[in-house]
């Protein structure tokens, strides 16, 4: 069976470690590279948390970019009360030897698509869009050979997590965000509506933790670091991840459903800025940009993280 | 047992057609008038429906007053498409022979609340909130006298229902929404997400329908209609009843509940406007300015409704 | 000859005086009432200044009418950096006897429109747009009624004086300025851009100070106190007088030149909140809304001045 | 003498001819190279016509880099009412033949930063601001080696030329403009406030015809088409120059004189995107982040053109 090539997009970040460790683990993924971008945490941690995973992976060989430091227009907004200060809270964190490439994450991301077959590359996005915003703006010709866009991000039944209104990933950079939903790639939109379907549960961090190896052990080492924000802040059950589903819908996308649609991101107000508009019913008249998931099947997600988390050491 | 006392704001509009019914069959409230405004219709058809409704429950002694034809600043916006040209459509109409009071509704709010003990008028809004704006405007004295604002209007955990944003009473006059919810009096919000969860079935159509009364087959008439438009348009299995859970909550708090939080009105932006931003988790630092209703025990919704028509003619 | 009928809409304010007085003094003018309004100082000052003013006159019998507190939307921004606490500087006050009407400003200005015969009465604004704001959101037949809307306000070749790009009028109640600028009556615009071009000079001063009356050597004092402002603050040589301009282009419009042009007014961005873009070439293909004066015959409006004020106590 | 390094940004459009012509005819500035960008026409023709200009001047020799084929966020505006379809109207063309660099503008100006001592290169900023902000959002550190940027672009004391509040290199890409301003290195603006103070004139023109050679005679044809469209469509005498002021400076600053101020960009609100309100009285208080252009030497301004043009062919 032919692998998926991908490039992961990321600002790692918790949730974003188990993301990269579900795509390095799985035998049906070709990860060509690992952009970081500023986001949970500032561009330097980022970069280095993704080296820390990789590591973890004994993916020394997989090829780094560092991208950009700030969003396209406005001052970067971080998460560390979400993440921690290292963007990495909960487990143990080494000083990792594996290079960055001296290549920008733009135009590893333009050169990438341009070298690889057209309609063979998807971008996995777990952080805000920056990256892959400057790459259309300077290269728009990448666009046409992109086979899909899976991004996290977005909320609209649920409220947002960063303000009432909007989710993180977006809220960060909301400009970037308008760039790449109105690029006319294909699209695939993570948001919080779903996101918050499959989330932790003692039975579901046991079954990670009972893998034989440490990926599975780090794993739940995350989870149950995320679990305990979620219940002291918010007094609900178990923490959502995020980032994982991205990886999860591109290696077995009948775990989810959602509906074809068109997303617009609030740039201009303060009040509501990030936020995701989904035009669920149809009454804008504006042509759908994105297929946007509404439904997990949530014991499927996490035995498929299982399952190839379980392949790594 | 002392009734309360009310004015109901109104641009009707079906849903406000049963919301006043509801109120004037109500043994315990006291109506001390309708203000009509523009909304649903134009004014001339919101003041005239409410004389029709009046004369329907045989109370052509309700001060009738028609107030603001347009929203504070913006063009308005109708919704025909719900309500028919009329703006009840699916009842037979005939022209109603009650008056108008002289006072224009905007004076008549603020004479009301003057001449009345502080503290013992409710104020019933179910369409835009033009005409309190204005009264807060021109008589800021008034705000300390109200007892409570309980206001049909807004949307966050539902989408909106004119725009993918924004719920319409909110959307037609978003600059007054903003002005009445930072007001500073006391005010409950009846919300998409909540009315939402109490919409129409055929058993609840059937014990209307089966009243001994003219009232009963109006509500009976005007919810078959209603319901036949949300099942053409969006496959859905009944239709929300907006206004009358107004009327509910001031007759019965204890079928409701809701939070006391935070709510913002989205004013800037084209996109979002007339959103409701809600502040759940109380993330903002802002003081919370509104009881926002959430939940609905939608048996006794109906049950009330039902044992207040019962009592008209 | 027919005198003009005027009402004054105001906020004293300094220039205010000064525009009220030479209302007062021309006998080609009836000054039907005057409506204060908040802006330079609050309501109460502005009302209490109007009381002062018209006593100052010996017109006792002015009708003087309190209107709204606060911008439409807004809350309200004032002056007394440059009016002074009081917003009568550099002039001795009394405490005025004279009476306010129980009559609201909003009402003042309807019933007064719907009673004289239509387009016999012109509206002077020399403040805030607040009150004939409302009035034509609560009485859209008023506007057909109006003679002409001469109204202080605006900025397009000047920079602002309040922010560097809005002019103080406008600023301070942006969406009701909007209303005005919307609403199809007949408006003259005396923006910075004139009053700049005609400001107070050792001469012009001493001209009014020989006036052998209190209301020259008032006039005289109130100049002297904003010349002395301007000087400090920017090494100008001399005060504009904004709203005696107002008074000025009623009675002698000969004295200036302007043109018609669509003016718009910023609402929603706070960096250019009030800013009064002029479509001066035409390129917008809006229709024009105003007749914006740009050039005024500096000299002739001085005298014009001295010579109604001369005929005052 | 040592010369001026700069590197000139450019959307030509006939003014950013005369400019880039002055520019290679001084014997007192280095042309690093040119890079082009989309604006007065789309990308592909001004990086043509930067070709055929530096051709025109026997300077096949000139790095020529094309840039961004759009705004950081917005679709492309151009202006061909202006310009004319090719951009260059008024003079005759032919196919240029100088090759165009393979590395991307973006990329040239950040090497070219980086491997230039710190503090030596000035950049001449002629079109929208597209690739210096990509190029400071992709790499923040070039930020500190800038000796200084000199940018036509902005409106204050003037009305804009593309909308009544903006100028059009500003209005094509506010948000780049954003970041520039905001980038916080040594920025002087050529405004609208200045260019208009220097217009061509029949004499001014004569003397450019004079010049015994090919580039004397293309600037004067370029004036000539530029002069005839202001009068006919303004009734004013003679044309802008705007970007020739932008290499006057370079060469000549005592020509011009302004003050250090605050401007910043509307990027928010349709009606006045673009504006650049300057606190030209410090009212705001913001840190000055801009030489903000005023006043120059017109007579000056046109034989410093006059000279440097004439050492070209």
């Amino acid at each position: 069976m032919s692998k998926t090539a991908i490039i992961i997009d990321t600002d790692p970040g918790q949730d974003d470690a188990v993301a990269i460790l579900t795509a390095l683990g799985s035998p049906r993924l070709e990860v060509i590279g690992i952009s970081a971008v500023a986001g949970n945490v500032p561009l330097p941690l980022t970069t280095q948390n993704t080296r820390i995973i990789c590591e973890w992976a004994n993916r020394q060989d997989v090829p780094i970019h560092a991208g950009c430091a700030h969003p396209l227009l406005r001052p970067l907004v971080t998460a560390e009360h979400v993440h921690g200060k290292t963007g990495l809270d909960g487990v143990p964190l080494h000083s990792p030897t594996m290079p960055v490439q001296e290549e920008h994450a733009v135009d590893f991301i333009i050169r990438t698509l341009r070298e690889r077959a057209a309609g063979t590359v998807t971008l996995c996005m777990l952080g805000p869009l920056t990256n892959l915003a400057m790459a259309i703006v300077r290269a728009p010709d990448i666009v046409g050979r992109i086979k899909e866009i899976v991004m996290m991000g977005g909320a609209y039944f649920e409220g947002g997590n960063i303000t009432p209104s909007a989710e993180f990933n977006i809220y960060v950079d909301p400009d970037a965000a308008a760039t790449v939903l109105g690029c006319g790639a294909a699209i695939t939109m993570v948001p919080l509506d779903v996101t918050h379907k499959a989330t932790t549960s003692p039975a579901r961090i046991a079954m990670l933790r009972t893998l034989p190896n440490r990926a599975g052990n780090l794993a739940a080492d995350i989870m149950t670091s995320l679990e305990r924000l979620d219940v002291q802040r918010y007094g609900i059950n178990g923490a959502p991840l995020h980032d994982p589903a991205v990886i999860a819908y591109v290696l077995q996308p009948s775990l989810f459903s959602g509906k074809r649609v068109h997303v617009a991101v609030e740039q201009g107000s303060e009040l509501t800025l990030g936020a995701t508009p989904v035009d669920w019913w149809g009454v804008t008249g504006k042509h759908p940009n994105v297929n946007y998931l509404t439904e997990i099947d949530a014991e499927g997600f996490f035995a498929l993280l299982a399952s190839n988390l379980a392949t790594l050491p």
